[in-house]
C-alpha cells in the first residue's frame, strides 16, 4: 500500500536532481489509505510535501489537523479532518512571540533569562501536550477514523500521537524526522552506536577521535541513561509522560515504526550503521516547483539579492534588531528579500523587499541567490546546500545550534549569534560568504560531495579491534577505579587502625 | 562522476517497478570515465546491465575482457579492450564440463567425489588466477590505461583485481556482488554484525535464536578467525593469495572500496545493520525489456509454460540425466523451454523446446510462466521473485544451496537434488508447484513482501540488554571454562599428591 509508495517516493525525492522521473509518472495501481497525524510548525513542511504528493498519485489520504494551528491546514490533494482544541489563536500567538521575548533579554539579568527561558519551554510542551491530548481522548473521532480502514499512519514521532493511533488501529507507522533529542531515534530503531566511531551528542566530537575522546565518548554512551534523565527529562518527560504514561513506553511505541524516515544526509552526519527500515531523505524539499513571479523584478539586478527568513517561529523581531539588520542590509549592493510579519519600520532601505511569506527554496534555486540568512533549521539549510547558496547562520532553539556548527565547519556558511548581534558583524558575515572566493568553491565542492556522500569511508575502518571494542579505554577506566577502590580500602584501614590503637590508648 | 550516476541508477532500477522513469530521462550532465573489471560467467550479466546503461546515458564505458571467455563480450553502449590469455577455448570448455562431469559421478564412490569436487575448484581457481595475472602483469596494458583518466572502477570484488587496479590509479571503486564467503564483504565495509541477532554464515539459524543457538553463533563469530581458515583459506587462498601477495591485503583493499553494490534483499535476509555506502540492489535484472516474438507460439497455450535454466555453468547434461527430464515433461501438460547446448536426443516429447539460450527473465515477465526449473543462481531466483513464478530449485555449486533454503522456507518453491533426481520426484515438485495453490498465495505474497521488506521489524528490538550484548551467553561460556579450569587444576593437584605420596612411599 502507500508504505510502500511512500517509501520509493522518498527516494526519488531525495535524489531529486537526478532522478526526476517519478515525479511525473502516473500512479502505479497501489492505491492506499493513509492517515497523516503532523505536527506544527516547520514539522509541517516535509509531512505536507509528501501528504501532497501521495494524493497527488491517487491515495487517499486525510490529514488530521487542530482546528487552530500555527500553519497547518488543507491542501489541493488531500483531505482534512478536524478536531477541537480548548486554546484559541491568541494563545498560540503567545508562545510564537515568546522567541521575540527571549530576544528582548539580551538587557535582561542571566536568573531572568534562565526563568524566560524555563517559561518558554513549559509553553511549548503544554501546548504540544494539551494538542496531543485533545485528539487522543476524543473518543468519537477516534472511533470514527478506526472504521476507515487506514492502511497506515505518516507522523512526526517528536511526539507519539500518531505511534499511539497507529498502534490502536494496528496499522504500520512511517516516521518523517529529523531526529529525537538523546538518539531516541537510533535506539528505537535498533541501529547500533559503537562508541568507538559514533560520537555522542552534545560531545561535538567527529568519527575519528583520540583515545581521550573516545573515553569520554564512552564515558558517555555508557551512563546514557542518566545522560537521559540529566538532559533529556526534563525537555521531554512534560510533554510526553502523560500521554504514555510510563518512561519507556515511549521507547517501545517508537520501536513499532515500520519505517524511519531521517531528514538527515551523510554529507554532515559521520558514516555510521543504519538498520535497512531507516531511510535518509535529508534534501527532500529541495525540488524547485514553482517559478517567481511575484519576486521577478526583485531577483534579476546584476549583483543579485539576499534571502532572510528566521522560520515559522519567528517571524517579528524587536525594534532595535531589526533596525541593526536594516543597517546593515542599506550598505550592501545585493537586494534582500526578507520574510518578516512584525510591525514595519516607518523608514527602510530600498534594496529591501519585506513579505509575510517567501517562496524560500525556489529562491534559493535562483542563479541570483547570493546568501541566505537562515536560523539554521534543517529544511533551510538542506534547500541552502542543494542549490550552493552560502549562509550566515543564525540559530535561535532546538537542534539549530548544532546544525549551524556541522555546516559552517564544512564550509557552508557562518555562525552569528543573533542576541548579541550588531550591524558590524552582520556584514561582515555577509562579505564574508558573498565576497570570499573560497567560500564558494566550498559551497560547490560540498554540493557536489552531498550528492557523492557515499563515497566518504566509514571512520570504523581506521581502528583496530582493541580500539573498535573499547578495550583500551576499558582497561584504562578498569585501572582507574581498580586504583580508587585500592585508595579507599587502605585509607578505610588505616582510619579503623588509628581508630582501634585510639580505643586501646584510652 | 559516473559513481553517483551508477548509484543513482541502481537505486531506480532496483525499484524498477515503481520508478521506472530515470531509465527513459537523458543524462543529467555528469559525464564521467568509467572503467569496468568483469568477473565472467553469471558474474557478468549484472555488471554488464549497468556497464550498457552508463554507456546509454553518454558516459565512457571501458570494458576490460580477456581475449578467451565464458561468455563476455561487446556490447552497444560500451567499448572493450581485451587482453591476451595463457589458454585456448578448449581449457574453458573442460573447466564448464566439471559440472557435467560431476553429475556422472554419481555412480562413483566418496572419495572420487571428493577427489573430482576438488579438482573442480582447483581448475576454476587456477584458470581465475590465471585471468588475474593476464591483466595485473601487462605492464604495457596498464600504463596505457593509467593515461586515461577514469573516474572510477566498477568491478566484481570476488577477485580483487579491479580493486587493485583503482588502488593503482588511484580512483575510487564501486564494488557489484553477491557477497563474499566468510562475510568478507560485511566486514569490509565495516558493517557491525552482533552475534545476538546477525546469524553466521553456515549456522542456517535465522535471526530470532534461542540461548543456545545464540551461545553457538557467538562462538563462531569470536572464533571467525579460525572459521576463516579452515573454511574460507581452502577456496580463496589458491586464486587469491598470489595476487594480494599477504591474507590481510584482501581485506585492506576491499575497506578501500567507495560503494556496495549488493545483490541482495532484506525480503530473504534478516534485517540487519549496514553502512550508508552499502546498496541493496537485489532485482537489479527484473527489468523487462524485449518482446518474445521467437518463442510466441510456445508461451501462448492455456496450460502456460515451464522455463528451464541451469545456468552459465551447466547448459548441458549426461544422457541419463537429460532423459530423466524429459521423461517427466512428456507427463505433464506445460509446454517446456529448455535452454540446453548438449546433444539434441533422438526423441523428445512434443510439448519441449530445446534452445541454446533463453531470454530468462522475459520469459519470467510472461503471464503465461507456470514454473521455472532453476539451479538457484541469485540472478535467476530475484526474477523468479519479481515475477512471481514459483521455483523447482537444484543448486549445484556456490552459494546456491544457501540461496535455495532461504527461498523455499518463504515459500518460493520446492528444492531437488539434482544429482539424485528421478523422474517420479521431478514429477511431484513440478506438480507441488504449478498446481498447488497455497504456493501461488504464498508467491504473491513473497511479491508483495519483496516491495514492502522495509516493514520487516528488525530483532534487535526483541533483545533485552543482556541478550543483546551476549552477556547471559558469556556468563555460561565462562562459568563452563572456570568449572574445566577448577576441574583441572583439582585433577593436577591430586595426581601431584599421588605423586608425592607415592615417592615418599618409595
Amino acid at each position: 500500500g502507500p508504505v510502500i509508495e511512500a517509501l520509493v517516493l522518498l527516494f526519488c525525492l531525495s535524489q531529486s536532481l537526478l532522478c526526476p522521473g517519478p515525479l511525473d509518472t502516473a500512479s502505479s495501481g497501489f492505491l492506499g489509505n493513509l492517515l497523516v497525524v503532523p505536527m506544527d510548525g516547520s514539522h509541517w513542511v516535509g509531512i505536507k510535501a509528501i501528504a501532497q504528493e501521495m494524493g497527488r498519485r491517487g491515495h487517499r489520504v486525510t490529514v488530521l489537523i487542530p482546528e487552530i494551528s500555527i500553519r497547518m491546514g488543507p491542501g489541493k490533494h488531500y483531505d482534512t479532518v478536524t478536531y477541537p482544541v480548548p486554546y484559541d489563536k491568541a494563545h498560540i500567538d503567545s508562545i510564537m512571540s515568546s522567541n521575540k521575548d527571549m530576544m528582548q533579554t539580551s538587557a535582561h539579568s542571566f536568573t531572568e533569562k534562565i526563568w524566560k527561558g524555563f517559561s518558554k519551554i513549559q509553553k511549548i510542551t503544554g501546548f504540544i501536550h494539551t494538542t496531543a491530548e485533545s485528539l487522543l481522548f476524543n473518543v468519537s473521532l477516534i472511533s470514527h477514523l478506526a472504521q476507515q480502514n487506514f492502511d497506515a499512519v505518516l507522523t512526526d514521532p517528536m511526539v507519539p500521537t500518531g505511534s499511539l493511533i497507529a498502534r490502536k488501529f494496528g496499522i504500520p507507522t512511517i516516521n518523517l524526522l529529523r531526529g529525537i533529542p538523546c538518539s531516541l531515534d537510533m535506539k528505537s530503531a535498533g541501529c547500533p552506536s559503537p562508541p568507538s566511531y559514533v560520537p555522542r551528542f552534545l560531545t561535538r566530537y567527529t568519527d575519528k577521535m583520540s583515545f581521550q575522546e573516545r573515553a569520554f565518548n564512552t564515558l558517555v554512551s555508557t551512563y546514557s541513561q542518566i545522560t537521559y534523565a540529566l538532559l533529556c527529562t526534563f525537555v521531554h518527560l512534560c510533554s510526553v509522560m502523560p500521554l504514555t504514561y510510563r518512561w519507556l513506553y515511549w521507547t517501545e511505541v517508537l520501536s513499532e515504526s515500520a519505517i524511519w524516515l531521517l531528514r538527515m544526509d551523510f554529507t554532515l552526519e559521520f558514516p555510521r550503521p543504519i538498520m535497512p527500515n531507516v531511510v535518509l531523505v535529508g534534501g527532500i524539499n529541495c525540488n524547485v516547483r514553482h517559478p517567481l513571479p511575484e519576486v521577478r523584478s526583485w531577483v534579476s539586478g546584476e549583483h543579485g539579492f539576499v534571502v532572510f527568513t528566521l522560520g515559522t517561529m519567528l517571524s517579528d523581531l524587536p525594534e532595535e534588531t531589526t533596525s541593526v539588520f536594516l543597517e546593515a542590509f542599506r550598505q550592501i549592493p545585493q537586494k534582500v528579500i526578507w520574510r518578516y510579519t512584525g510591525q514595519v519600520p516607518d523608514s527602510f532601505p530600498e534594496n529591501v523587499k519585506l513579505m509575510k511569506w517567501v517562496p524560500q527554496n525556489d529562491l534559493l534555486a535562483h542563479p541570483g541567490a547570493r546568501a541566505f540568512i537562515t536560523h539554521a533549521g534543517s529544511h533551510g539549510l538542506f534547500e541552502g546546500l542543494c542549490h550552493a547558496v552560502p549562509m550566515v547562520m543564525m540559530p535561535i532553539a532546538g537542534d539549530q545550534a548544532d546544525n549551524a556548527v556541522r555546516f559552517a565547519s564544512r564550509g557552508a556558511g557562518v555562525v552569528l549569534d543573533i542576541y548579541s548581534i550588531t550591524t558590524e558583524s552582520l556584514l561582515q558575515g555577509l562579505n564574508e560568504v558573498i565576497n570570499d572566493t573560497s567560500y564558494l568553491m566550498k559551497k560547490k565542492l560540498l554540493k557536489s560531495r552531498y550528492k557523492e556522500n557515499m563515497q566518504k569511508l566509514p571512520a570504523v575502518l581506521d581502528l583496530n579491534w582493541l580500539q573498535y571494542y573499547c578495550l583500551d579505554v576499558i582497561a584504562v577506566l578498569a585501572t582507574v577505579v581498580l586504583f580508587f577502590v585500592i585508595l579507599i580500602v587502605k585509607c578505610l584501614k588505616l582510619c579503623l587502625w588509628k581508630l582501634s590503637r585510639k580505643r586501646k590508648q584510652d
